[in-house]
């Protein structure tokens, strides 16, 4: 497995005291520099006739390599460390996220009109006409982040409490990049009854529920069933949200080496909530010819193991990843670092397209391929190509939302990849850049205009 | 029952154009004076030599009423009414909360920190430690409004859509009070069973649970469940809250008339969750006669038909409850509008004190009894003596949280009622000032104090 780079994710702040005095600065940029840490910000907090005290910001690439960095300085003479801040836990201090009025209660007349007696009016007034709970409360643009907890990241799982600051960041991401708000619901329940149960028990305060990090084969129940029970739009991110994005990713991709999606064929490996969602997504759009496999090797119709999801995609091969692979024109990973060899790529069709999503160490690192794939992707935001679901969850919901479509459908995600992918002008499309930036504010507008064309086309909008 | 008087709950804002000459300005607000209208604001939002427009805001006393002063406006010559705003239903347009980033997310790197691969690390850290839920996420400082829409406000059995305005305004109370965030949980639902499971399900975000609106005698129970079964405190606001501040405003009170809490009669009409918890906690605070009244007169050991709460309160009395007041040094009503006249108090001890909270209309308007009752109470903002549950759970949640109780006891409920009645300085203490008004800032800190106080005390402080 190749060694990770240093990232914000390990970012620490060192305080430390200095003589007053030139070059000692250095002494410190070098030691950390020495030992591969990335230096950030460095500021000045104090400084004496004798002493000079300084913070200085530095990523690492994991806990180990953030306390050599630490210790790297501490072993420096004259350098004192006063303090070190692990940047990721200060920020999670508290919690990320809050709820706010939308306007200040100032005086009597506003607690009158907010609250008692003036909300027995609205109250009233939805009670006789329960539609305008829609327009009159926050249900018109307020999302439930629901999870149990069982596929935290890629980290396994870690149940409803270890999950909740995922649901957080998720929740800023709502807000940041679709104006929507989104609160975490983190169920004290991994039972597909009791978690479609509880959803449908909370719904009347949301306007839409985007289901996280739920284990497959549950996550598919759970929201198969979400969507027949309940009247407003349901979302499994990790599905849905990354077969849209690869689905775009790919449309551009097979542009720059000029072949149709019905002609190729295409090897997945990682057949959970991912892998079953961008199978059947791309089938939609297209594809033909799909081989799938798990970790046991190829969906192959003799394996008696395979999950009703798994034997939608079960095929008449069988073998491991690499005979998935040879031939392919294209890999999709959505499973376990470092799967996926360079010989592996070498056995590929001529100009392989090679998406390696596994977060946070992709199927094959970038470097090892270069020059051999024609274009690759990760999920990595440190390389070209970020397969990201935040260019797809917040214009979906934003699209459902201003519509009032009351479920998401399979045009929906369709027109959305499209949105996105024609979002990259082809004077612009290279290998490089196949996919916008998350920071690209046309994204969430393209996808919600999209949602809501496909929800007028099928009659579905309500608004 | 007497006419409401005109305030902000029913405020209208009315745009329309008159001809720009003098008085004609004068005739618009003597027209709305002469129907009762409550003038406030006006604004000048346009002139040109012939015609101005503008903005008034007008108070009215009921729907009815704001037509009314919109007729007469539109009765005028010359005047033309443009448009008619109702402010409360502007107000509530797309809700009054939102849900927002504590920190603002611009680059990668805050993303990376944020969400992932950052938050992984913090996932992973709760995953081990679980303590660490308790500050490294929102659930320090959150508290779930829940309930089943089967009591809003006075209004009835509305369901959980119409009750989600009220808990959003409560939501608003607890971040103006006390920084708290808070989100509403309207359930679709109102079986105890169903209610108690739902909650612990969705426990693991919340540091807190606001029961509100549920109706006696279900409130009773899903309060005594929760309790024994989730590690977070509970309290029920219509109870707990009610008989806080009560028992808050009766110790002044009575500090002016002179008479100890053990030596009187206190009848008390309304046996829902508010007059159950009043009557429970004035026990405790040292009262030993106590008489209540529900809607069939008062609680008769010899009635067949109390409910388990109301039979511990049960006399060897029986009558209505004229026979309930005659003598009684106290009257506490949380019950109808107008239900107590002004015969009943003057049969009452001498120096009566009434505190009639029926809301929005009082058991008996201050003004029939003025010259009578030694001190006059009500739960409307229109007079003086306001008992008013922010009062409170803001300082009441504030307190648990940051000492990490994990449950309300009724030590706290004591501390906090004389933590509020100890603000009225004994030198501005009179029948007009026996509580702090909503807005005083030294509200929430005293009470938190006390809680945390008896926390300490009680050894249940975990921070």
């Amino acid at each position: 497995m190749a060694n990770l780079t240093p990232n914000p994710s390990f970012s620490l702040t060192i305080r430390f005291q200095l003589p007053n005095r030139a070059g000692m600065l250095a002494s410190v940029t070098q030691a950390i520099a020495a030992v591969g840490g990335n230096l950030g910000q460095i500021d000045l907090i104090d400084r004496t006739r004798s002493i000079v005290t300084r913070d200085i910001t530095v990523d690492a690439a994991s806990t180990e390599h953030a306390e050599k960095i630490v210790q790297a300085v501490k072993d420096l003479e004259e350098i004192k460390v006063v303090e070190v801040y692990d940047r990721t836990f200060n920020l999670h201090r508290g919690g990320k996220i809050e709820v706010t009025s939308k306007f200040p209660l100032h005086h009597q007349s506003d607690l009158a009109m907010a609250y008692t007696p003036g909300v027995g009016r609205i109250s009233s007034a939805i009670a006789e006409k329960p539609e305008l709970v829609h327009t009159l409360t926050i249900k018109s643009n307020t999302v439930a982040i629901v999870t149990d907890g069982s596929a935290v990241l890629g980290l396994g799982n870690l149940g409803p409490e270890a999950a909740l600051p995922v649901m957080e960041g998720k929740a800023m991401l709502f807000k940041k990049f679709a104006g929507i708000d989104a609160f975490p619901i983190c169920l004290a329940t991994q039972n597909v009854d009791e978690i479609v149960e509880t959803v449908k028990r909370i719904a009347p305060v949301f306007g839409g529920v985007n289901l996280e990090d739920i284990a497959a084969p549950r996550c598919f129940e759970v929201e198969r069933r979400l969507r027949e029970e309940i009247d407003i739009p349901v979302f499994h991110d990790d599905q849905h949200g990354t077969a849209i994005v690869t689905l775009a990713a790919l449309i551009n991709a097979l542009k720059l080496v000029r072949k149709p999606l019905s002609d190729i064929r295409i090897a997945i490996n990682g057949a959970g909530a991912a892998g079953v969602a961008i199978a059947r997504l791309l089938r939609k759009a297209g594809a033909e010819q799909l081989l799938m496999c798990d970790s046991k090797g190829i969906l192959s119709t003799a394996r008696p193991d395979l999950t009703l999801e798994k034997q939608e995609f079960a095929s008449s091969e069988s073998g491991g990843l690499a005979d998935a692979v040879k031939g392919a024109d294209v890999f999709i990973g959505v499973s376990a670092p470092g799967v996926l060899t360079p010989d592996m790529v070498k056995s590929m069709a001529s100009d392989p397209i090679v998406m390696a999503m596994a977060n946070p160490i992709p199927e094959i690192q970038p470097e090892l391929v270069d020059g051999i794939v024609a274009v690759m992707a990760t999920g990595r935001s440190d390389y070209a190509n970020q397969i990201n679901n935040v260019l797809a969850f917040p214009g979906m919901f934003r699209g459902v939302l201003d519509c009032r479509a009351d479920h998401f459908t399979t045009t929906m995600y369709l027109e959305a990849a499209s949105a996105i992918a024609s979002l990259i002008n082809p004077s612009k499309l290279d290998r490089e850049h196949i996919i916008p930036s998350v920071f690209d504010e046309r994204v969430v507008t393209a996808v919600s205009a999209a949602v809501q064309h496909a929800a007028r086309q099928e009659g579905i909008a309500r608004d």
